[in-house]
């Protein structure tokens, strides 16, 4: 097989481990605010619920596209209001704050070591629908050694909308077969290939803490397949 | 002063040397052609002057943001055939190698380790007329740790406008009284406090090869003034 010119990763879920972090981060908010009585696991998987159907809203031309630190804010907003918690009442600040809990999340442990083998070969970018000072934030402080930060911001388009993987490889200068995503989703990587891109699966068992992915259906035989980012760099290098 | 929460980065003059990568890859180009008796760092001087027209061509409306990787084949084209020598019959790949010289420029002496310095302090991020490719592509040989690649590409508006000033902040999510713009250029640091940038000059007296900077007489006085990126550091920190 030709060796990807250029790696573009998922990031929530494929690099980093987003239902940990943000029910690290929920627990001390959801106690002081007196909800003590909220699994903060749950909390973090019904807020993820909230991310597709708001960036559907720009997906569809509803609404023009908007950067996901703002679109985590308003469904922060949202759930707090379905559990009957007033957002209003607990202030900007706070609210600010736990909002950018998507910008604090740990990587899998695998995740930093496999990306600076990676890198060794060819750049390594991000083709996630993080905006750009989100990823950064995420970057700096989990240690993510990314080449470009691309994806959703820099086309104006939430993936999985074809001209989000087209945008990205012109934006590299390459063919889209030249670009390879890597994620933990079947569904990303579906439309990925759809639109000529090369494909590897990262497996996650415990993104969403061991329950099946809502994509396992979309499964198919991707062009590399890795239990860990580090198997990934030992598979194409 | 307060704190500068990003510093944004001109690329080229300030953090390379074009003059000399430019003069190092034409000359065994012109030699290669039977033009050895063209000095290949004048030939770096002219070529290096047609790069505010065609940008200007941009910026002017007249033609659509396109990126600089591009503008530097059209140009290398031009002064070509200004010197009596025909494209056509070099070839597109001779020429597409020598116009990605672009990418290929070696840092100051001073720029790598000035640059870790400050990213241990504050995100660094490129706000360079250069596109995503080139820059990327120069960061990876010359071992520039960029957090992001902004500027021109990012904002789709070329320097010295406003917007691609108030853009890259914008896209940082900070005010631009935030984001401090280091250059080796008065004219382009000038155009950032019109902005309300902060602003940090470099000094680069050899970057026209020890000749007066073009844009000298738009000095001012600097919230910032250093010889060097590791002593802009020290001033900062």
């Amino acid at each position: 097989m030709t060796v990807p010119k250029v790696l573009a990763f998922d990031v929530f879920g494929t690099v980093v481990d987003w239902r940990s972090g943000i029910a690290r981060d929920a627990a001390p908010f959801l106690a002081e605010i007196g909800r003590g009585d909220l699994d903060p696991h749950v909390f973090a998987d019904e807020w993820r619920g909230l991310y597709q159907p708001a960036m559907e809203e720009c997906r569809s031309g509803r609404r023009p596209y908007t950067r996901l630190d703002i679109l985590n804010r308003e469904t922060l907003d949202q759930l707090l209001r379905r559990h009957g918690i007033d957002p209003a009442a607990i202030g900007d600040d706070r609210l600010d704050d736990l909002a950018f809990a998507w910008r604090r999340l740990d990587p899998w442990p695998d995740a930093v070591e496999g990306l600076v083998r990676l890198k060794a070969h060819v750049p390594i970018v991000t083709l996630s629908n993080g905006n750009i000072a989100l990823t950064m934030a995420m970057a700096r402080r989990a240690g993510l050694p990314w080449d470009a930060i691309l994806g959703a911001e820099a086309t104006g388009i939430y993936k999985p909308l074809r001209d989000s993987y087209l945008g990205t490889a012109d934006i590299l200068g390459i063919a889209p077969s030249d670009l390879c995503l890597v994620a933990a989703h079947h569904s990303d990587l579906a439309a990925a290939r759809a639109a000529g891109l090369m494909t590897a699966y990262v497996d996650r068992p415990m993104e969403y803490g061991g329950a099946r992915a809502p994509d396992a259906d979309f499964e198919q035989s991707w062009d590399y397949r890795a239990d860990t980012i580090t198997g990934l760099a030992g598979l194409i290098f």
